[in-house]
Formats: structure tokens, C-alpha cells, sequence
């Protein structure tokens, strides 16, 4: 009997995961009805799952066996009471390496001055303009689960100082500062003169980047999110950027999304928006994960990336 | 009798390198007289030498072991025919790191058309805009010397399909694409989705980057030129960014520099300068380079990073 799997996510996503999803799950061997429709839920063996595809109630799924999310991000389904099968968040390769690379653009731009340079192309030749080495500079990464390790490394290879801090101390890394818990944060963002967030949204993490946490920061600080847009007080955030006590902003995930044209991040001069594209999963490697993570809850092996419902990631 | 060392740059590097020259010598056991002054020069065992310095004629300086730039392009000095004695280039790795990171920020600017983001920050959300990965992007760098073998390490670690082309033949590198001679350049330039120059000033060299060579590039190309302002036809470029077939140009290095306040490069949208900052050399880490010759000649030891005069690097 064919496993049945339902594709829960927009119709455009149907249509550049089908082929992809097909072909990992064939080279696995498995026999798979892939749909994007869920005619009879009491049948559908596992759902590849997307926020926008619509899915809330889990309730009619019986035979249910995992939820394998698309998304990095699973705060919403993983508090969802009706969803009672492991559940299994995606950690594409795809998407940490389109993370590094965002991370490494923005946290070098902030280092070189890239912005004053693109202003300054006045005829004025401005000679004593040189960066410190990446080696005098530190940035701290808050969050070191595989996006968050993913970019401190990268980061580390390049030279910087690296810090990375996690709630839960980490596996020692040798290019790593690793600190853990709340001392360790306040340590860590006393030294951050570039800070990237890529913790998690839990209740715990709400708002962690407050106006006290804002004012422990070096003068003139730089900030990249592109985590969650739960993780910083935007009114505290606006508010060191006005008093000009953090320099620069580079946000790419925002509470409301799409960021209403009115926000006042579109609008500030030491803010950059990015549109929610630092990390996008990739149909080609995301099907692989989803294929095999299907062949091992059929063969009775546990699921890669199974997410933890009280952390809630 | 101690050695004397002549130190023939601006007054300002002097105040800079004096204590950590000083100390350099000092932990090697050498007894220096350092000097900005050349009362004497037949009594001068060694120049130190800025371009800045002024110093134009050596047939004074009859008792001249080595002459030890403090710069990495030495093109100017490689040809003076009063020089007679062996000349050693800087080769510093605080210079290096700096030209990495360098390197690294723009080519990933362009990679992730930080630009673009930069300009759109009018509150329309484009969540079409993802770039792809750092391993579906090809980029090139010429010259595989110092500089540019470092550059190409730096890009090929953060994922960038990575071609090195020289001259001659390099030794091959795991994540290089090493290509050499003319051949070599012309299938290279071909591939280049953003272009780095980091070439020496030789007669070899000079508008190497002409009409011709310019249009093999692929459609669209980005060029990063940290290297040497003679690299490039100026004019060939221009045209080439005019007719869109370049997209953009960012130059840190010119013909004439400071690059004059009405020169087409300040004003052309398509174009970034950058005040020759990509490579500055580090007083503390130059210093330990100059020392360490002194102590090699003195011991009868090669220079280390000596030039090929006939080459002129």
C-alpha cells in the first residue's frame, strides 16, 4: 500500500517542490501518492507542511504518523494543540548557506563602511578612510542552533572575532567565543560592535533585544536580523536608532509580514529592510530532507530535526 | 658597528613605524641606527622605502645592502636604474587580510545586490528577490600572487564558484580553479559573473582589462578592481558600462590618484570609487617583514619576497 503524503503549502509551491519531492522519494525507494489536496484526511499518512498553505485542524488526520515542516521557523504549529504526531522542522542546506551568505554581505558591509561609500561619490578623495582588520572587529551571534553556528562560522573564517551566545551552552567550536545563558549575554553584547540575531521565536526569546539589552551594546553598534521579527522591541529599537546610540539597523523579518508600507523601519535613515529573503529553503535540498525523514519513520528510525513542542523549536 | 637604516617616507609613516621597527629589530638581536635622515648616505647598509619619500637617486648610496619597500606594488622602484642592490616588496599580512575583506564585502555586495536593497527602501515589499547561492555565482580573480591567492581562498571558503588565473601556472589549490596563459584568460573571463583584478603594474599587464576583453565577460558582469589603476582602459570601461554590458565597476585604484574631483568615474551611476583603502600596510606587522630582512641579509640568508626586477614584481 502506496504512503500518502499531503503537500500543504501554496499552489506555487506544488509546483516547484512535486518534480524535486518525486524524484527524492523514488531514489529512496519509497512508494509514495504525493497531493496537494486532502480529499480524505483519515488516509494521509505524513503532511509536508507550510504556515500559508492553510492547514490549522490536525483533528481529522487519524492515521497521521509526522508533520514535516518546509519552514526553519515552527512557532506556530509546534503550539498547535490538535497536531498530537512528532513534527519535524527543516534544516535545508540550502537555506544555511543562502544564511551565511546574507550574514557574511551584511555584517562585511557594516565593517568596511560599504554605505558611506556608496554616498560619498563626490569627487572627494578621502584617504584616511581604512577599515580596522576583520581580526580587530567583534560580532556576536545570538543563537547557535545550525543557522546560528552556520553564520558564526562563516564569520569566524573571515576573521572576525567571533562570539557566539546560545540560552543552552553549546559544543565547544575552536574559532568560537561560545558563551551561554543570561550572564553570558550581557557579557557578550557589551563587546558586539555588529550583533546578528538568529535565535528562534519562543516566549522566551520575545523581545529579548529590549532597550535594556539595546543600551548594553557599544556605542554606535550595527544590528542584522535576520531571524525573527519577534525577537526585537521595534519602539526600543527606533528609539536607539533615533538617539543615534545604535548606528544601523539591516532587519529582514518583521512581526507583520509583509512590513506595512507605513512602518516606520521602511522610512528611517539607519534602517535597510530586506524582504524576508535571507533564508529561503530550496525545493532541490528541502526534498531531499522531507524523502528521507519519510523513509525513516518508515523504518522505524527516529526523525532528523524533530522539534521539541515545549522549547518550541 | 651597528647597522644604519635609512627609513625614506612622508614624516608621518615615520612617527607610525618608529617603535614598532625599533622593537622588530630589537627581538631579533640587531643592533640598528633607524633614521628618517640620510646625512650620510654611503654610511646607509639599508633603505627603507615609501614612493612618498622622495628618494629618486641611489648612486649615492655606495655601501646599500637591500632596498625594502614598505609597499606592495614596487613598479616605479623595480625600474630605477640607479638602484643596483636587491629590492625586496612588501609582503605584509595585515595588508593581506585587509585586501580579503575587501574583496569579500564587495563581491558579495554585488552577489546579494546589496545595492538594490539599499535604494529600495520605499516600503513595496519584492519577495521575488532572492539571489542565488554563493555556489551558483562564478567569480574570477586575476593574478594569483599573495593578494590574489588570498582573495580566491577567502571567496572559495564562503562557497563562491572560484577561478584563479595567472600568468604562469600556480600551484593547483583544492577550491581554486586554477587557469593560466592567454588561453586560460579568455575561457576565464568568459565565466566571470564578477570580476576581482589583482594584478601587478607591468608593461604585461597594462589595459589588460581593454574593449575586447571586456566584452567576453558574460552579459551583466560586476568588476572589483583593488589591484592597479593600469589594469584597466579607462575609456574601454566607460563604454562598456555606458551600453549596460558591465553592470557595475567598483575601483579603488586609479591612473592618477588622487582620482581628479571631475574624472567620468565619480559620476557614472554604475561606477563605486573607493580611495585606494582596499590594501593598507599595517605599521606592527610591516615592521616584523623589514626586520626579519635586515636579520636575513645580515645572516647571509635570500630576502624574503624578493623582486624579479625583468618582471617588475
Amino acid at each position: 500500500m502506496p504512503v500518502r503524503v499531503l503537500f500543504s503549502a501554496p499552489a506555487s509551491d506544488w509546483t516547484l517542490y512535486e518534480p524535486h519531492l518525486a524524484r527524492a522519494c523514488a531514489a529512496r525507494g519509497l512508494d509514495v501518492v504525493l497531493s496537494p489536496d486532502a480529499d480524505d484526511p483519515a488516509a494521509v499518512d505524513y503532511v509536508v507542511y507550510s504556515p500559508k498553505g492553510g492547514l490549522e485542524d490536525f483533528g481529522a488526520f487519524t492515521r497521521l504518523k509526522a508533520v514535516l515542516s518546509l519552514w526553519a521557523g515552527v512557532e506556530r504549529i509546534a503550539s498547535n494543540p490538535t497536531l498530537r504526531v512528532p513534527l519535524a522542522r527543516m534544516v535545508d542546506a540550502g537555506l544555511t548557506e543562502g544564511m551565511c551568505d546574507y550574514v557574511a554581505g551584511h555584517v562585511l558591509r557594516y565593517h568596511l563602511g560599504l554605505d558611506d561609500h556608496l554616498a560619498r561619490q563626490d569627487g572627494v578623495w578621502r584617504g584616511d578612510a581604512v577599515p580596522p582588520l576583520a581580526r580587530e572587529r567583534t560580532v556576536a551571534v545570538l543563537g547557535q542552533g545550525a543557522l546560528g553556528r552556520a553564520a558564526a562560522e562563516t564569520l569566524a573564517a573571515l576573521g572576525f572575532r567571533t562570539i557566539g551566545w546560545s540560552r543552552t551552552p553549546k559544543p565547544p567550536h575552536p574559532r568560537i567565543d561560545g558563551r551561554s545563558a543570561d550572564d553570558g549575554l550581557a557579557a557578550t553584547l557589551a563587546e558586539a560592535e555588529i550583533l546578528v540575531l538568529l535565535l528562534p521565536a519562543t516566549p522566551a526569546t520575545e523581545n529579548l533585544l529590549d532597550a535594556d539589552r539595546l543600551a548594553r551594546l557599544p556605542r554606535r553598534a550595527c544590528i542584522v536580523n535576520p531571524g525573527r521579527g519577534t525577537l526585537i522591541d521595534d519602539a526600543a529599537l527606533l528609539a536607539a536608532l533615533d538617539a543615534g546610540e545604535v548606528a544601523h539597523a539591516t532587519l529582514d523579518v518583521f512581526r507583520e509580514e509583509p512590513l506595512p508600507p507605513d512602518h516606520p523601519y521602511w522610512h528611517h535613515p539607519r534602517v535597510t529592510v530586506t524582504p524576508h529573503i535571507a533564508a529561503e529553503t530550496r525545493p532541490s535540498t528541502a526534498s531531499e530532507v522531507v524523502a528521507e525523514n519519510i523513509a525513516r519513520v518508515e523504518a522505524g528510525r527516529p526523525l532528523l530535526h524533530e522539534v521539541d513542542r515545549a522549547l518550541g523549536y
